[in-house]
């Protein structure tokens, strides 16, 4: 199957997850080569994981997330979809980022607060002109996002908002229902 | 690289070119296999054709394009990415869709306001459960798309409206840049 | 108060509701004047009728709904507001449309699946040069209004899509809790 | 005529101007009476001005601009619409803001990059629960407006994400021309 596996094909309990929708056009802006070493921070269900895993089958995904339902969840995942190449590090970022190999590209989609200290912590372990993708809901996750990766020196940093709806139907009739609007951030770590 | 390759990486000339995002989205709703046969209806610059005949190394794009200044677009774009599993059917469908393999799915970006017919053409071509993805930046043709697809019988039948901005540089700031809404319509043909 | 009335100061039960920002649209394509005649069919709560009677001093808003709670949703939220110019019609429209003097304009909110109906009747009802503006949920009604305002021969038909998204307070933050998307659908009858 | 004066309406040459939907949004979030002192800051064509005024006619309207070619199409505007409650004063706020009377509305539609400022001086010139609503295309004009009223300790600050798209007629079709995504910012200063 191509990127956008479908919701209902994830285990999330009650997690929050990346609607399909959200996680192609995620996937788009990281621009993964088959090899890449690849970062999901606050992975939640580990949607995201799971689909960078299968677009880097030469490669390895760091799944990193700090509640335990949401670990169960990513395992279960990835069991679902046979992934052997997604590492899962139970923690709190940037405090866990240790140990991690040179990485071509980076995805944050929860921060729990701390957005700018985990850039510059993820910045330090980008390889030259990888590749960093912020997923935000909050307007203040937003402007922190653009805010830090200018200051860090990222390069290319720009922007999208997304406002899909899906079809939602009513008897034989059919209406928009709004997904939650989001906005992901990217920028390339500038060369040295 | 992984789908979603930039707007600019494709020749395009004047012509209409379904953009990075909406790509994505289109491709993700395609939901191809690796050896899958597609067809491209309205192919315009070739950009869904290209990504596509990435997605499916061991199978085939049929491009379908009437216009002779973009299927030469077509051509240079699938150079520009040593793409050799396209075919590039120049003419106007639904006449033109003639021996023609038993289809994985299909997308229709322009219809010359032929949607119904094609959609019937298609359909015949399809294998059972194959997904056809029609494009729409017309309200007519969403409404015919919905119409046609559920009274041909098509399963599942849904849609997704697309709104997506992008970020524009203002001195040192950004605003918001509004691509065309756009409206995905998809639906599987019934198992007979 | 100048329009744009908060929610909140509606009475609305369960009834659904023309959110604040879709209905000030709504009135701004009617263009109403003070002494005008207006007609507000499939009222629900009454909220566009109450905005339109507070706009048309010198004039009438007939308020048709065939729900006997919205009805009396109506009733009441005319009397929060002290208005002694609307008229409720308790009936399924258009058989309920009897009686009615020369309109200068009418919204239809709600139309029970016979909109097609009820503009040819409305049509009949409205002045040469009246605006007839129609909210649209369902993509049907869209393309059946845009359709039947044509056929019917008037004029300057146009459209707006509406996507609003409230601030939603997450402790100290900020997201974005989208609104149902509507359409708004308007024209004005011909001169004869 | 109520609310939503048509665009083309008003004198504009090339000067930026609110577009209707987004003017009676923001119209609908000042919440003015019929007596009400009402301050524009960043008037550009007075649009803003021109519809406040006439939703004010015990009332009057400040209209604050420091572009002269602006200033001109301001009193041109005024004086298509007959208005003689508009008082302009040409400057670059919030330098100009002298001699002003208490305000019971003010609207922030262009800051020149001093909203902070601009904020803090209007404050001080709004009468208590007065409410100050500020339009903004910026991302970074967004959040700086969330972030100020919040420290000048305004109440109730809210915000609406604004996504609205106009017909666009291509022959007998329509597809959906989006208009530039706003942000409208308000609150009410706090009694003291």
């Amino acid at each position: 199957m191509t990127p956008g596996i479908p919701d209902e094909m994830f285990s999330r309990d009650r997690t929050p997850m990346t609607k399909e929708e959200v996680r192609v056009l995620t996937l788009a802006k990281l621009r993964l080569k088959p090899a890449a070493q690849v970062l999901d921070v606050g992975a939640g269900t580990g949607s995201i994981s799971v689909e960078c895993a299968r677009l880097v089958p030469g490669g390895k995904v760091w799944a990193v997330e700090k509640d335990s339902l949401a670990v169960n969840l990513i395992w279960e995942n990835c069991g679902k979809f046979g992934l052997e190449n997604v590492r899962i590090i139970q923690g709190a970022a940037p405090a866990c980022l240790e140990g991690l190999p040179p990485l071509d590209g980076a995805v944050i989609g929860g921060s729990g607060g701390r957005l700018g200290e985990i850039v510059r912590r993820v910045k330090t372990l980008l390889k030259p002109g990888a590749r960093l993708v912020i997923n935000a809901i909050l307007l203040e996750t937003l402007t922190t996002a653009l805010m830090v990766l200018k200051e860090e020196g990222f390069r290319e940093v720009d922007l999208i908002s997304v406002a899909i709806s899906r079809g939602r139907g009513l008897g034989d009739h059919t209406a928009l229902q709004p997904l939650d609007p989001v906005f992901i951030i990217w920028g390339n770590k500038g060369e040295e």
